[in-house]
């Protein structure tokens, strides 16, 4: 048994973001000195992407595997989940580990990831929900929900998605295909869904500032197409806080 | 305007409970100064309880008022949640503002009160649980749910509530009336609800470390009565944590 595939939920509240920085704390390196603690030997830790400061995950995915190649896991992986949620802080939870082919990578590999943010549409804020979802302050109608999914409808398909990108990436290929995008409401959240074969950086964020703002009637569903043309950053709305967001899902051919 | 009942939601998790302790962090703490800045005059607050360190409230209610009787409150009560919000931190929040005769008193007036307490029951924990829910780490069966519920009766009506009591509490008439308890689930949470027209110290919470020993077969469900009568702590089960416990409702006759 040498590389398992976890399936991880994490509140990112307290860490800045998934990368290893150094000693900062961070989600990877939470995983690796589990693992460690709960394998008894060096592992190596891959993520399926990269999350900002604050963003959540529901089901974040990550291979292990010993860095020695004469070590071995030898935790039953029904257990796994159990021994490593031990050894982890309590805002991170393993949900899952699964044994995979020596060959399978967690980010070359993936088919496609679904993340979701959430909008609390209230002009009296929810304390409990300060860290995990968006306080937008008025209403939203269900007209303007339909707006919004109106201008959804835009973003499916294969585009270059250059205007829904942060300044400063430095991403050659910036085609991505989105597979499903659509706003819904949940009681008191407004929620946005969105699912492709790859992401570029703040990309969501992005879609969601530009959302709001077809929410607010200062662009129209269809103006959505022009600004995905543009290629101009400057045309999209604003990157939305990073607290709404939640990678939902990691999709592999296996 | 002199009197104002604030129906109030906090989050619990970073406050040494509602009420004053010099200057450490209290919800009431909180509440002097954000009245104070809001309104411009010093302000007396008045709860109508005590919440413990890490317990929530999703409508506690407490009043506010001058402390000199020649000050007045001059801001209109319906925009009193958002000027007070836009002092208060964001784990507070004013969900109403009410104007109330001189006479009313936010404890001795309340008819009754309603608390919540949250458990999740799956051997996986969830990171976004874990300051709001208690992880009880397995599975409880319907027929658990079952043995509790037939246990909650037996604390209906009125009775002496000493078992129920943490020792050292300087209460003397210990007698309560609980108008309906009962324990439900929604979706991954087992959820105890209670409405008494008080409560002793700790009470809710030494009810659920009870119901928690009748779901494990430790006590009989028809146990409680004989529990009750023996007006004995130690017969009763452990105190349950603080942050799964949520005030959720105060009833005035108004």
């Amino acid at each position: 048994m040498s590389k398992i595939l976890l399936t991880i939920a994490y509140d990112g509240t307290n860490y800045n973001g998934y990368q290893l920085q150094n000693d900062k704390p961070t989600i990877a390196l939470m995983l690796n000195q589990a693992a460690r603690e709960a394998f008894g030997v060096e592992c190596k830790v891959t993520g399926c992407s990269r999350t900002d400061s604050g963003v959540h995950a529901l089901g974040f995915c990550a291979t292990v595997e010993p860095k020695n190649e004469n070590d071995k896991i030898t935790v039953p992986v029904s257990k796994i989940p159990i021994a490593m949620n031990i050894k982890l802080p309590d805002d991170i939870s393993v949900l899952e580990a699964k044994e995979m082919d020596d060959s399978f990578h967690p980010r070359y590999d993936v088919i496609s990831k679904e993340y979701i943010y959430k909008i609390h549409d209230s002009q009296v804020p929810n304390p409990f929900y300060r860290n995990y979802v968006l306080e937008y302050g008025r209403k939203i109608t269900d007209d303007g929900i339909e707006k919004m999914n109106e201008a959804c409808k835009h973003f499916l398909g294969t585009h270059r998605f250059d205007s829904f990108m942060s300044v400063g990436s430095k991403i050659e290929d910036t085609e991505r295909t989105v597979y499903s995008a659509y706003v819904k409401r949940n009681g008191d959240i407004v929620e946005f869904s969105v699912c492709a074969d790859g992401f570029l950086y703040n990309m969501v964020r992005i879609m969601v500032g530009t959302l709001l703002k077809v929410e607010m009637g200062k662009i129209k569903p269809t103006e959505i197409s022009k600004i995905i043309l543009a290629k101009d950053r400057n045309l999209a709305g604003f990157t939305a806080k990073p607290y709404g967001l939640y990678l939902k899902n990691v999709q592999y051919d296996t």
